[in-house]
């Protein structure tokens, strides 16, 4: 779970994801040797901070986004969001200013709707403060902030080292508003005709889905996938033999839901594991759901 | 009123299109001889569920969305919404799971926010229930589940008879966040250069909108389409001497909500008979209405 | 500010731009021959009511919209909201319908939700009323109804007279559902390459941005945009000498947001003057904010 930690400990809220994609370019040109199948990697202004790695004849997109929430500095210590963080007295936020790093607390005055930062000097405007790393592992479960969507890319670069024909492509600012799905689909959808997607991200732990009971392949949230397509996914889970649960809910969205709207044809799926503490310092998976995660991805990729 | 009825008892709620799609060219197919002019079908794994008919040369396109509002299965006998169904104790839905057919009824517990089924075995995670057809007819009118919107499919239909140039386009998901529309567009676009819309939907009755006053001509809802193409559209329907009301309302919306954001520069409007008791199975339209939907469209058809 | 004045007094909802294309265009046409360098002028009915005009070898767009906000006649006097205008019981509106030109009260009832007009006639269904048009000037500020956006369109103009290089995009709807950005933006991208943006608009005064103090750039509002542009646009902001200030809400938002969510990867980037009174007949601009936003616009269409 090395690079897992690693990957969390990125500072790459939505909107600023630039590290995130040096981190991965950097980690793809050290290990690809080792991979079975050399991807070619795209990327470069059109496609701002995201990119996407292509293996062999393409049939199917994973989706992974890179971003994570936090927080913006505003004026007279107060803070806003960047996507739905939970605001909390006392949390701990990092970042960097014209001035250095920042370690500082969120403070929270009782019965106020407003947040703030409690820092001994000023922060510059406009600076994003995020979650405090704090990587926590047990037999059963890791923890961390940001598990949502680390681990839905650290997942895709596991998927990566064997994946025969595929794409993965790592997208922004699905936290905040989306709006690099649409372009992303497009360039898969017209130079590879690719319009199968796999939604690489973590869901909640819910009264139906539950810790330690497999990766969640999501029926629906607040978009309704192609029953045809969801159907196609689980009987490939039924028969690969991994653990999974299916999920139903009215609320909660993904990179899916820009998919959906864009004007290209594409299915897809949410396929992840359930988190408990969710958009917290503390997200929390169970490794067993991990596993099921990437085991299920592997298959699903080969038989889509 | 016999296509009509067949129409409103076909299951495809937004998500699951496939059986509409089947019965409507199935009924192309076997119908198509007796038209005026033999269309282009086209529908295939590129346009997911939907299907267009490409009659002459066209100039403009109705849009019909075949998909209907109803309810997901989710944990512990409680159902979720597919679109805004008015939900109430007791109401009928059918359906279908692993198991069989499904006839069972909603149960709203009193002062409860959720709303559950009743039924005498446990449903599959995820099956789609729909309201049981109750289709009724009177001297003055057609009442049953989903007039909204296989009435406007039936329109499209009833167009197609005498249609000479011109595009019907069956969309999916319009009850529940869209996304064919904007691929639908593009392809028209693309295709004929086709950027004139009329939305063939069922719309309110309200205070400004009454039964048997023939078809509404909606000037807006939450969109607000381009007064230009309203205003000839309206002129349009002043010659045909066909009965009609004008809408406004700042709420609601259909297909053409999509149109105007995708990026293709659309013009679109609202054409429909307006209906009481809105999303319950008890929606009901008036006759005049119905043949004033049918006979306007004919005549814009010809002369947008 | 005669232009200004004019620009303000031309009738101009949200879906109804034509005449304040038909104004810019008879005004480029008059004026271009003084301007730097000859635009190529784009418009036809494939952009609606929009228009562009391309300087040069263009590496950036303005986008600023020629749409206000307003109201919609309904049913019994009542009218709804194109947009977002603020209600008040006497304020002043003007409009036309079949009968003629229309100056009516706004009806506030006391308690109530629903607002009316007042007038001597039943004014005809769907009739759009706007803000009457008071321009006021002194030694320090500028006011009227629809700063927001005839400013940003002036601005626009003005920057046009010395442009060597760039595009400016006038667009619709902005006001009320958006609609044509992701089209205009589409052909840029498509014809130019172009795909950095400024959207030349007006913001609000706040805590943290005052009247006077220079030309707002926005960091982030309801939309984030991709933090290596706006640090970009910030720095040449900081090597330009003009007065600006940074502006950081979690809430409003703009053109921007359009072509953050389109098929295209945009940069975009809000700049302009702050007002107060938003969304009033009475909306208040410094003239130092002014100068500096034409100032900086100037300034970044030759640097970014």
């Amino acid at each position: 779970m090395e690079l897992l930690k690693q990957l969390c400990q990125v500072h790459a809220p939505a909107g600023n994801e630039v590290l995130m994609k040096e981190f991965i370019l950097d980690y793809v040109e050290k290990n690809k040797a080792n991979w079975k199948v050399q991807p070619e990697v795209i990327h470069g202004e059109e496609f701002q901070d995201c990119l996407m790695l292509v293996f062999g004849k393409p049939r199917t997109a994973i989706f992974a986004h890179m971003d994570s929430i936090g927080f913006t500095v505003k004026y007279d210590r107060e803070i806003v969001k960047i996507g739905g963080p939970r605001t909390k007295h006392r949390y701990a936020l990092v970042g960097k200013d014209s001035q250095g790093e920042i370690e500082c607390e969120m403070d929270v005055p009782e019965g106020s709707e407003k947040y703030y930062y409690k820092f001994d000097r000023e922060i510059d405007r406009g600076t994003e403060l995020v979650f405090k790393c704090d990587f926590r592992q047990s037999d059963e479960f890791v923890q961390s902030c940001y598990m949502d969507n680390r681990l839905g890319c650290w997942n895709a670069l596991k998927v990566a080292e064997t994946l025969e024909d595929g794409i993965i492509c790592f997208s922004s600012w699905e936290e905040h508003g989306g709006g690099t799905v649409r372009y992303l689909g497009k360039y898969i959808y017209e130079h590879y005709g690719v319009r199968q997607a796999l939604i690489s991200d973590i869901t909640w732990v819910t009264d139906g889905v539950k810790h330690g009971k497999g990766v969640a392949i999501s029926m629906r949230d607040r978009g309704i996938p192609r029953r045809t397509y969801i159907n196609r996914v689980i009987d490939l889970a039924r028969e690969s033999g991994v653990d999974f649960q299916l999920e139903v809910e009215d609320a909660g969205g993904s990179d899916g839901n820009e998919l959906q709207s864009s004007p290209y044809p594409f299915d897809w799926c949410f396929v992840g594991a359930p988190e408990d503490n969710v958009h917290t310092p503390d997200e929390k998976v169970h490794r067993h759901d991990i596993q099921c995660m990437l085991s299920l991805y592997k298959y699903l990729m080969l038989k889509l």
